[in-house]
């Protein structure tokens, strides 16, 4: 069966889901899940010296659901840990449903094979796990979710996590736990945030006990089960590391550049507008273009959004922008910030992006701007598979923000190597183009035909502006076109939109 | 049937319910709810200018409860304002789920009688409408419950809010919605968050929006559904009036001078300890006796709880209480400082003292001062109805706290005016004498005998100290035995324990 983008979807993946029909098309009111609870009482303690203690208090059964957060990112200890544990302790077929997955993970390639974990979900996979999964290591395909999808799946009830590891720079003996005041801090748990309010049982696995309470809390002690103390949570520097630099590409610069003065002209720069960028060379060189317009201009920012880094941090001391709305910090900046700033907020990513609630800040979102491993005439963006067709990228907010925002600018170069990033149909789709805007790379930009708004407000821009098959021609012309990818008919992974539709499938390479 | 306390409680109220059966008798792992949510998307508008319109678009229909907040207690615009819109839209057969309400909701009298509210469950009760309830206005009882009982009932779905009508002092177009910046403010809005997050429809009522982002908020914009802006929401004398002040009634004095002493001397009082104490004039002198013997002995409270006043900020703003834990706010003081003050933090009803959850956190109180409008030789208290058997009083976090926390006191004058206080057998029991450890009055103290560790603690102790049946002798040898109360069969209020289980019912006035 196609979905509304002409993506082609399998039957077999169709078993309680329905295939993508437009960015806001499943909008009917719907039900939230409760959990179950087992009550604590005054003298009760929740204090465990081993997670395999934990496992054993949890109850945890073949065939049960467990959740980790990425908030460690490939400093992570946890999620290696408690499944090394579990598969000790004889427990198989689980569904792992971790926020995201990085090459730090590739050890639970094993627990594959033993049977351990049957099904994931994730946001991403990188490294040797995915390269394994691209090549049909698992089953059963796993299912890519967007962060404001898996917000909204755990709340829908379509993920039913039994019982959530949540690894916490810092807590107390009674659950209250926090992303600082560790030894290994990581600043915002906004995603670990969600399955604390969902899962069955919760257990924070720390290696910083402090004095009760530990506040402010990320995680608060009445949704806390147990806490266990282990030696060490994760390697300092691969959780956050020092502030990215900015790039010195003179192609990346003048993307950047671009970029920048396309959100000038576009009209969205104006005072109390709304912003996130992501973390490539090229948008974080964005942030330092509009700070000095901001600047000029007199125009302060109501707030800035998503995974935060160094230049929203500063913009924010230096009162450019009032908010910052941090679902995930990718530096030390972010990191200390989140601790002292009081208006720097932690939200966790059913408030950043799921599609399904009452209204999340996405939604308010005047502009996003997004990077792509390719894109298509028809504006879909890849940002999952690379350009051999094996999984090596994330979900992320992509799709979310993409649908939300006003003005949605994806930027990269019309080349990465040899391999054009402007194509005639991207291996997988992300997010589709109707959620896209604009499109700027080192030759100018290329306006999305239905925003006949942005191609009359940009009649007379500095930039030059193409159509996107132009930029594809182009790109072309000077690295010829791309070989075409031999897949199996089996799928791998089952891409869903946020909405719970099915946008997209990866198939098993040959 | 009798419960566990001996209290007679009739079969026709025991439809769903169980009898009490002790403090944590219901302990078992139970299920949360969900909600019904209409998803809003990014160009959606919440912002409706009269209730009306809000009524109408919530789908408000015979038949559903509708909840109140009572932060502004006594300056209450909004319960009588919406209740009077319902009415004359035609609309009969509500639940009304307030967290409490005051005698400034007399005018729904009316709407009882009409048919508007045909049920009531909330905290306390006051002035005339308690008096016609009292005598049997209402064909439904008026189901009593404690703060944390509360929030148990709407997590569990013993109260399943249709509409929650949320008033609040501050808040944006999108439904951030604040206790503060606003012209009316009561800071904590901790008894709303739980409605923000369990009713199916959300509507904030504010008369002050303010620019987005309204942060920090104690109610979200993604569980918000409409926003109406009104004239005023209340008035700012009725709902925070200035800091109360101390007594200089010789008896109270007295009376906080012993309840000092004995938490003093029995061994409670140490580093790191927390405390909770209540509004009237004794308990608010004791924060004072007991802010000296702290500065005496170089001693910090981890966190002091409840209802917040005055003497608590002070103690916090000079390092003597490290965290405040604020449900609600007594007073200016109060509201003043949880909007400045980043270690007073706002807290809502479940965490405060649901005893369902994972660990609320009255479970971690050492120490609680309580009020009595009396208090029985099994110490079983009674703060709902006056010695006339009227409804005078609120339930409130009496009987959650008295449970939870490790030295449990009630203060009181033996005798009020011509009346007792300490009894047989009180008229209604709120909270059960098994929670009890302590009754100080101004002659000296009684220790609860199943405390046999205390009465070793007091054995030369500074504080006279009586049995209880030795305090109500000197009571009834100086104002006699009081006058028998004469009720009809007729149920008017049940009395929920926190745990939903039934501890007593309240009868219709002869």
């Amino acid at each position: 069966m196609k979905n509304s983008i002409g993506r082609e979807i399998p039957d077999e993946v169709l078993v309680g889901r329905a295939v993508y029909q437009g960015e806001f098309a499943k909008n009917e009111e719907l039900e939230t899940i409760g959990r179950r609870v087992k009550p604590v009482k005054p003298e009760d303690t929740k204090l465990l010296t081993t997670i395999e203690e934990a496992i054993n208090k949890v109850g945890l059964k073949d065939g049960m659901t467990i959740s980790f957060h990425h908030h460690f990112r490939e400093g992570d200890y946890i999620l290696n840990m408690v499944i090394d544990t579990i598969s000790k302790l004889g427990i198989k077929g689980l569904t792992l449903a971790s926020s995201s997955l990085g090459s730090v993970h590739a050890p639970i390639i094993e627990h594959i094979k033993n049977g351990v974990i049957t099904k994931i979900t994730t946001s991403g996979l990188r490294g040797k796990l995915a390269e394994e999964i691209s090549r049909g290591l698992m089953q059963e395909p796993v299912v890519i979710r967007s962060h404001g999808g898996r917000a909204r799946a755990i709340e829908a009830g379509d993920i039913k996590i039994d019982v959530a590891f949540l690894g916490a720079p810092s807590s107390d003996e009674y659950g209250n736990a926090s992303g600082s005041r560790g030894k290994a801090n990581c600043g915002s748990l906004g995603y670990a945030k969600v399955d604390a309010k969902y899962a069955d049982k919760v257990v924070i696995i720390t290696d910083c006990l402090v004095d009760f309470p530990n506040m402010p809390a990320s995680i608060e002690q009445r949704d806390v089960d147990y806490v266990v103390k282990v030696d060490e949570i994760g390697n300092p520097s691969g959780i956050a590391s020092g502030a990215t630099r900015f790039t010195k590409n003179p192609k990346e610069l003048l993307i950047a550049e671009y970029a920048s003065k396309a959100i000038i002209e576009s009209g969205y720069l104006k005072d109390g507008f709304s912003f996130q960028t992501g973390t490539g060379g090229s948008t974080l060189a964005v942030s330092r273009f509009l700070r000095n317009e901001m600047i000029k201009q007199n125009i302060k920012a109501s707030f800035s959004l998503g995974g935060i880094t160094k230049p929203m941090v500063e913009m924010h001391e230096e009162g450019l922008i009032k908010n910052i709305f941090d679902v995930q910090g990718f530096d030390l900046s972010a990191v200390d910030s989140i601790s002292k700033n009081t208006m720097h907020h932690e939200i966790d990513a059913s408030f950043y992006a799921n599609p399904h609630n009452k209204g999340c800040i996405a939604n308010n979102l005047d502009v996003v701007v997004l990077s792509a491993l390719e894109i298509d005439t028809d504006f879909n963006v890849n940002v999952l598979t690379g350009s051999d067709g094996v999984l090596r990228g994330a979900s992320g907010g992509h799709c979310d923000t993409a649908a939300s925002a006003k003005l949605t600018m994806i930027v990269g170069p019309l080349i990465r190597g040899r391999i054009p990033t402007v194509v005639d149909s991207v291996n997988t789709v992300i997010t589709p183009g109707d959620s896209i805007d604009l499109l700027v790379t080192e030759l100018g930009m290329a306006i999305n035909p239905k925003r006949t708004d942005l191609i009359e407000q940009f009649k007379n821009s500095s930039i030059p502006v193409y159509t996107i098959e132009e930029l594809k021609n182009k790109a072309e012309s000077i690295v010829g076109t791309p070989d075409k990818i031999h897949y199996e008919k089996e799928v791998v992974a089952i891409v869903e939109y946020r909405d719970g539709t099915v946008i997209d499938v990866v198939r098993k390479l040959k």
